[in-house]
């Protein structure tokens, strides 16, 4: 048994460029790093074709999709950008201060660029600064509103989000 | 907004110890790192008693409570080991690789060795191996089974957990 002892874990979206072409990744593993300044770390195989267009232009995107995303998000997981345009998945808008674009039916997005790679066993973890994000009043109104918004989470395979009856 | 625009998180426990004392704090900032080794990353600030305690001895325990245990989570979250002693907070039982004990409520208990440390901003990133785990089968029978345990998760203050309708 190993990483699935940390799950049900939080599916994020990573949006990345080469400049010409964009690609979006599901991606569980993704961390706070630090408040001031804001930092997000995140950790990335070195085979997926996110982290060679990461390698490229030093940015990305981090999208928070809700479970109604769930069966685009599972096909960004499990369909390489290499195999199939990924692009047509979501509806893309320009981010203000990276060249990668945001996803639009995302309840937020950070806007990062990476400060520092590091390789860790089979993985490569990739710390960055947040220089913007716009997101959604409505899904983070004093906290994320599980009330109101259906985030998305998985069980190691399946979709899951989080009950209001513990709220 | 910040670091909020992730939430809601899961919530684990990370035990420490200075070779006489124990301390536990609840900690939302955990990520796997690699699959193999297996390895995990743990965001502190540099400020905890949880953080001092890790530089004397190099090691931790990741532990993975449940919801019932949520208001032991929210103390091990709130109070500091310097104001007040938290190791009654749990029962411990010895780990098999690391000096540190173990939680024997936890659904599962991961023994780490630091790797390496890096300071991000107002925080620092552990990377540690993960030398042994212990877990309930019953929690993690082909992946976290939500139907069954009421894993924790928060939103931002709030205890949370996931909802078995979405499986």
């Amino acid at each position: 048994m190993g990483v699935e002892l940390l799950y049900p874990m939080r599916t994020y979206l990573i949006v990345s460029s080469d400049g010409e072409r964009t690609n979006v990744m599901a991606a569980d593993w993704v961390v706070p790093l630090s408040h001031e300044p804001f930092m997000v770390g995140v950790v990335i195989s070195p085979k997926r074709l996110t982290y060679e267009f990461i390698e490229k232009t030093g940015e990305f995107v981090v999208a928070v999709p809700t479970l109604d995303l769930k069966m685009k998000v599972w096909k960004a997981g499990t369909v390489s950008g290499r195999d199939e345009d990924k692009s047509t998945l979501f509806k893309f808008v320009p981010s203000a201060k990276v060249g990668v674009p945001s996803i639009e039916e995302c309840v937020a997005n950070l806007e990062c660029r990476v400060v520092e790679k590091k390789e860790y066993g089979d993985h490569v973890f990739i710390a960055a600064e947040v220089l913007h994000s716009t997101y959604a009043d409505f899904a983070f109104d004093g906290g994320a509103r599980i009330d109101r918004i259906r985030f998305l989470a998985h069980t190691w395979g399946r979709a899951a989000t989080f009950d209001t009856r513990y709220y």
